[in-house]
């Protein structure tokens, strides 16, 4: 089944302590959906300006995702990113974030997206996120997520979204501030009893964990010795699942875990190279093998 | 097969967000040979000063855990540690640490504990560690856990110890600070590169990583809702392990993975209330029904 993404498109710079790479290509759909198209046709929903490399839009072309939910504004800038990352490859500081053309969007879905059964929305200002559930019809799964900046400065909005979506994606830091409680077990549970069927925290090297009414479980990361850039790994982990839970066609339990454990493995080949440097490179046999060393490993 | 461990018998004033407990028992020994005892008998090594109550040393006999490895020394006193949690439960900081009777142990085994299968170094000062090897003969598994202190403070010999062991149980920070490497996977092949055949590096909330010449793994921490008392749980962790390890009486992969689970399920109860108070209401049951939830937790 197809999937409906609106997030953002962006230019990056990343520091990292052993390289600077500057304005390459990033944003959340733009991870998101090259994650998700391993498993399934993407329409994808957001906003350049005329800054933005026709050969970007290109990439996503031919990997089956739809751009004609990708409008260019005319004399526009496309959101801009610049981050740090500390030693630990963990933990970054945002430098510079302009949102330029984002900060007007104001998206109307050809028709034929409005019936997508699976949607995501990727992190982004909650008014928009409503915007897009708004306009769809006959949504199967709803899943958003979202940072910091829009829990502190739209608590209402955000508390309105919680109980129009089945699931919510958020990192650690998120789920503690939103909840109030330390302990994730008791976050992702408290997150969960504000609307959501299901929430998803995660924790970046360590994994990701999983909460609905009758499971709590959590799956570790895939053990890369190479982690270049982590830039992304939240995105590709959502596009991974998101993309597996739309090839399946439902979300009971079980493709629920296997749809994480993909999200996972998209994750742990994103954060090895810059930008999608890495993700351009495998296909989706190669998150097959590693699913294999993924399953072994946690079998004893 | 029994399980020789030496290490420090301590009285503890842990200060978390919610509650302070003064005068506590615990030492990474006491921890150690508790957790090891739901699963084999333990014979301690270790000492204590006038100060330590009879009724830890009767609690520590009712499990099958030799004492007559311990020292009481007259007018002595015992190791005392004072620490705060900080409000994320997993970081913390020493605020006293007082060795006392520690400074100046200088241990003779009684005969059969020499002829122990299965040797446990727990923390402490690397001298220590390399006394008791010095006495002992025909050892199967040695293991040792070390810490930032002695890292810094005795590197030459603790890199003679890492020759003389077969494997390394050690915290995240302290595999980075020893490695010299920020990633975690590097980390623990570096290390186990200057001697030991396997090394595991416990990641707290997070769980536990394993790495011997043909595996990498990594194990996440059963996810606990209820975190009291994080005190001990890398010695309740490193117990469980080694204590299921010398049940089976082998070290083959299969047994090491499976150990590092029952090592990890028996952390997850530790944390669960100050001191030893859960693991004493627990039986080797209640951690069945929680590896069955663990592997149940794993599987998709």
């Amino acid at each position: 089944m197809s999937l409906l993404v609106v997030g953002t498109l962006g230019i990056d710079t990343v520091e990292t302590p052993s390289e600077t790479r500057h304005d390459v290509l990033g944003g959340s759909a733009v991870y998101f959906s090259y994650a998700a198209s391993f498993f399934t046709s993407v329409r994808l929903v957001g906003v350049v300006g005329e800054d933005w490399p026709p050969a970007y839009t290109d990439l996503l072309r031919a990997r089956n995702i739809d751009t004609r939910g990708l409008q260019v504004i005319p004399g526009g800038r496309t959101f801009r990113w610049r981050g740090r990352y500390l030693a630990n490859m963990n933990d970054r500081e945002s430098l510079e974030t302009h949102l330029n053309v984002v900060a007007q969007f104001d998206p109307v879905l050809p028709d034929d997206y409005r019936r997508c059964p699976f949607v995501f929305l990727a992190n982004g200002p909650t008014e928009l996120q409503h915007k897009i559930l708004d306009q769809c019809t006959g949504v199967a799964l709803r899943v958003a997520d979202t940072m910091e900046l829009w829990i502190r400065t739209q608590p209402d909005r955000l508390a309105d979204l919680l109980k129009r979506i089945d699931g919510l994606v958020m990192n650690d830091s998120e789920a503690k501030l939103l909840s109030g409680e330390e302990n994730l077990v008791r976050a992702g549970h408290a997150v969960r009893q504000r609307g959501p069927k299901f929430v998803v925290i995660k924790k970046g090297e360590h994994g990701a964990m999983f909460f609905s009414k009758h499971e709590t479980y959590v799956l570790p990361a895939y053990p890369t010795p190479r982690v270049v850039d982590p830039t992304g790994a939240g995105d590709s982990f959502a596009g991974g699942m998101m993309g597996y839970l739309a090839e399946q066609g439902n979300f009971e339990p079980a493709t629920l875990k296997r749809a994480m454990a993909y999200g996972i493995l998209v994750a742990s080949f994103a954060v090895e190279d810059f930008s999608l440097d890495r993700l351009i490179r495998i296909e989706r046999q190669d998150l097959q093998r590693r699913m294999e060393e993924y399953r072994t490993m946690l079998s004893f």
